[in-house]
């Protein structure tokens, strides 16, 4: 059976993260999600909380009928040192076969630690884009085409686009 | 929808465990299980990392034929301070409504948060207990009969039983 | 008896500050000046240490005649993690009432807890800022008039003047 | 005028640091008294958080009839690194003249790093202390006469009692 | 015998390092080199880890026929609260008589704390800098005549010169 | 060229980690001497610094007539987390080929992360150790014997005999 593992911040999850996991999906017998920077929330870079992100993840992969027992989703925190980043993931998951990531860094580090690594083809970068969806709520422009339409409705049922703009007013705590 | 949270650290995942989510499904739609003290592991008290506890559970509970659907496995890193702690789970999991836990430090934190919590009837606990197991593996006493059977093979497998040897002789990196 | 909570950096504390602790006083019996980010200092967003802010406050306070035991100044570490601030810093201050701010996280971060919220009004907020204090010390230009005479001479007493150049000169250590 | 520091934990406050709070006063003029450890709290050890605590001082040394201008409280976060604990504290709180302390450890930090420290007289030390005050909570024994009674009030009025009984039953999260 | 302390990051070390060493190793008996920022690497400002950094210095300084017995190298992890650097960086090396920096905020910190620093003659500081290498780096333009003969084949062997681009088209890990 | 590791925390360094590095200079071109625990000091466990360790372990091999250029000495701070150790500890240290330790969750670590571990002919360990080293300085017995003289009178130098002391009397800050 093989495992792989699609690693992503998900603020928010949009229909690239939907098109990555059906792509992976195809080729896996199981996909580990982890969700990173998991301990970070109400900043601009990083508005919804793990909890959050993994109900959203839920909700997306509900509504595009992906069978449960296929997948799981682990939150991992930031340690904040790169060196030690990949030996902090292993410890967290189960064992896993692939790594699928676009991300240089993310496949730098896993290629220096001896894991296989995967790119995952881009499906309109430019648009399905997290920056771009927090962008398009600042500016007031249409944001709900960019996500599954089960977590733009989430998204709004928690304040989550308020929390956005509000957040940008302010840069720090005090 | 009726969502209930389990915490523990599953050091390792033994019969009580199973019995415990067992009662706790039977009163909920769906369960979120914690595994806390996520990032300790080649420890005593901890023997196992996190990603090799949410292995051993999944394990278990595919085996006691429990739908994958109805729960997921969520790691929560420890902070170490308890004023903290009920803040810091509540951002690393998706919303639930009731705490089933009979350890008093916890109970009590969530009753602090103004957080519902329910006991869980004890499975024969003096025997059903990770200490136990961990006792029993260092004084060479028979130590499967307490796991299911999926759990014991997979601690084997990974030389889970020699690594709780050989940390009983260290206490100490160095 | 109504309890206050004025949140702030107060890098270095100005007469913007004053009137607010002025305008907190009116409306409550007792005030706690939490001092955040306080493990901070030498940097250009933090010159000083939270033990030269306490003490900046106190010569302020008694220059202007308040009433030492109507207020009490706590310093409030970062932990970076916003998820966890409210409780975090519930677990350092005494009980209040109303927490008092202007600034859009640290509002919605209260208020998602359940807690009550109340504005300032603004006291011309683009002179009085510690961020244009900064800015003039570094022109050159006046900056003692911002402050209450008192914080200006500790700050000079300190060398804090120079200490701001300093830092300006250098973004990090090494 | 001459400024004391007086550090303590303070897990609770009782009357043995009444007296020593009066023997300080005596000869300076004013007083910095460090609640160290503020991070801590819900363990047998700490059991109360720094707001608590802060909160029974106050009560104390209001009831002791203490004039409130003569004192400040400030809590101080453990770092866990002895060698920066002096350094730590020191960008805590403002300028002070002599440290009052009993603490073999704590006295030879400061020594070390140059500082004049000064003993304080024992005041009726097995009694008055607060491991002896927990461990009469624990056995059901008088604890209420070791304590002022403002604080022993205190402790009651927040479940202080039942909690130090709740952790004792538990030595961790989990 | 006069021991001189020497502070920087070294990413990567240039020939501005050496001529500094050289300037100190003839002014001191003895010099520790301290590797700041020790835990980091595999980020724009910090490409390095701390073990390769070292054995950069040791090559440029074995290639410059520098005495090993001279000198000795100490990698210094950041705590990120400048208040307690001083005390944290004197806890990690032997004695030293005089700390060489043209930082301003190191100085200031060191002399702050009481210690005596020394300036150090810039050599052609426009050119020699680790910022101008790894701006050359990404550029495509000459970077080895900035460094030893023998960092340059080092950075290249371990594949940092690929390790900078990968870093620099991405900002974080995900 | 063969490089060996070698981690210890030595507190202090004794005569049986001077065979030790004898015995692993006699196998070996160059050694690293990796200080462990390296941001503790000033407990009964880790009683001197990261620097005085390193000093006493320089004072030692000078006195036994090593040559300073075949070893370099580097501090390793502690993270915590066993599963992420190896990988903190290479970022620290140039390249190695073999570690030498006897201590069995160290091998453990250092074997699962796959490098080549061998282990030290023992010399009579049970009087060379540091914690009888320690014992023997408390219950005031001859200690002087377990260690090089250039360490035991480094140690007098710093008043390290008399810190043990002031350190076993207490077990805390405050």
């Amino acid at each position: 059976m093989a495992v792989g593992l699609y690693v992503g911040r998900f603020q928010p999850f949009h229909m690239g993260h939907l098109k990555a996991i059906e792509h992976i999906l195809k080729r896996m017998d199981e996909l580990i999600i982890a969700v990173g920077s998991a301990q970070y929330s109400h900043t601009s870079r990083d508005p919804f909380t793990a909890g959050e992100r993994i109900a959203m993840i839920r909700l997306a992969l509900d509504e595009a009928k992906f069978d449960r027992s296929k997948y799981m989703i682990i939150p991992i925190p930031d340690v904040g040192v790169h060196a030690i980043w990949v030996s902090h993931l292993l410890s967290y998951v189960p064992k896993f076969d692939v790594c699928f990531t676009n991300e240089p860094l993310t496949s730098r580090l896993f290629k220096e630690a001896g894991l296989r690594v995967e790119a995952i083809p881009f499906f309109n970068r430019g648009v399905y884009s997290a920056r771009e969806i927090r962008r398009r709520i600042l500016k007031g422009e249409d944001w709900r085409a960019l996500l599954p339409p089960s977590v733009a409705n989430f998204m709004e049922s928690i304040g989550g686009v308020q929390r956005i703009r509000d957040i940008s007013k302010s840069d720090e705590i005090v």
